[in-house]
C-alpha cells in the first residue's frame, strides 16, 4: 500500500504503471505481479484502505455537546490549511476521484465512503434536534449540505481554490449553522 | 476542439494520447501533430476554451431583483440533474480539474474561472446590499462560499454523489439565502 501510495503521489494517476508501483517495492517485484493484474487492483484496494483511515478520522462524539461535535466536524472537513503530507494524500485522492466518475469501482467507494459521513453529520444533528440544543431542521438536508461543502473544500484545497476563499466559507458556514441551527434562532 | 473533447470522453485523461484525439480528427493527423506537441497542448487549449464558455453561459443580471438573481446563479450552479451532454462535459472537466492538483497550467485556468464565477456572485450580492434587497452580509464570504458549494456539487454530480443528496443541499441553501441574506432577517 505504501508503494502505491508512493508511485501515485509521483507519477500521478495517468501515468501511474504497475511496474512503477513495483519500483517503489521494496520486495520482490514478481510478488506483487503474482497478486495483482494492474495498477487499478492495486489502487482499488489502496483507496479502500485510505476512506477507512478517514472514517476513523472522522471526530467523534464530543460528549453530550452536539454544536461543538458538528463545529469539529467542520474544522474536519472545511479546513483551508493542511500540512503537506495530508496535502499530499489529498492531491492523490483527487486523481482517484476523478476516475470515480468513469469507473464503478472507483464510484462505489467514493459513494459509500461519502454517504458514512453524511449519515455520520446527520446523527450529530438528530441528537441536537432531539435533545433541543438545536432547533427544529431537518438533519438529512443540512447533512447533505454540509457534505456538498466538504467536497467543495477538497477540491478546490488542491485543485484552484484559495486558503483565503476556504477559511471564508468555513465562517460563512459558522454563521449558517448559527442562524440555522441555533436554539435560540428558532424560539 | 471537438476531436479532442471526442477522445477526451472516450478514453479520459489517464488513457489520452494525440494519436487518439488524431483518430477524432477529420482533417489530417499530419496538421494535428504539426500544431501541437503533445495531448495536454491540445488539452489546455480546450479548457479555456470550455472555461470561457461556462463563463458565458452563467446566468446574467435577473433586472433590477438580486434575490432572483442569486436563485439562478444557484440553480444554475447547484444542479443535481444535467442532460446527458453536459454530465458527460462534467466527467471531462473533472478529469482535467484532477490534472490541476498536479500541474501549474491546469491550476491557472480553473483558479481564473472559479474566481471569476467567485466574483460574479460576489457583484450580485454586493448590489443586492446596496440596493437594500439584502441584509448588511460580506458579499466575499457568501461568495466563497457559494463557490464551495457550486465545486462540491460538480464533482459530487459525476464521482459519489447521489442526485437526492445534490437536490436537498439546494434546497438547504435556499434557506441559508433566507435566512442569512433576506432583509427581513436582519430587521
Amino acid at each position: 500500500m505504501q508503494a502505491t501510495y508512493q508511485a501515485l503521489c509521483e507519477h500521478g494517476y495517468a501515468d501511474l504503471t504497475i511496474q512503477r508501483i513495483g519500483d517503489e517495492f521494496a520486495k520482490s517485484k514478481s510478488l506483487l505481479y503474482h497478486h495483482y493484474d494492474g495498477k487499478d487492483e492495486l489502487l482499488l484496494e489502496f483507496l479502500s484502505v485510505i476512506l477507512d483511515q478517514f472514517d476513523d478520522e472522522v471526530p467523534e462524539d464530543a460528549g453530550d455537546d452536539p454544536a461543538a461535535h458538528l463545529d469539529a466536524l467542520l474544522d474536519y472537513g472545511v479546513t483551508a490549511t493542511v500540512d503537506e503530507d495530508r496535502e499530499r494524500l489529498t492531491r492523490a485522492m483527487t486523481d482517484l476521484r476523478a476516475q470515480a466518475a468513469h469507473d464503478e469501482r472507483y464510484h462505489d467507494l467514493f459513494a459509500q465512503s461519502d454517504e458514512a459521513l453524511r449519515d455520520h453529520v446527520a446523527d450529530v444533528i438528530r441528537r441536537g434536534v432531539e435533545s433541543g440544543a438545536f432547533a427544529d431542521v431537518d438533519p438529512e438536508a443540512v447533512a447533505d449540505f454540509v457534505l456538498v461543502a466538504i467536497n467543495g473544500a477538497r477540491i478546490q484545497r488542491v485543485a484552484g481554490g484559495t486558503e483565503g476563499g476556504i477559511a471564508a466559507a468555513r465562517a460563512e458556514m459558522a454563521d449558517y449553522v448559527q442562524s440555522q441551527l441555533a436554539r435560540d434562532a428558532d424560539e
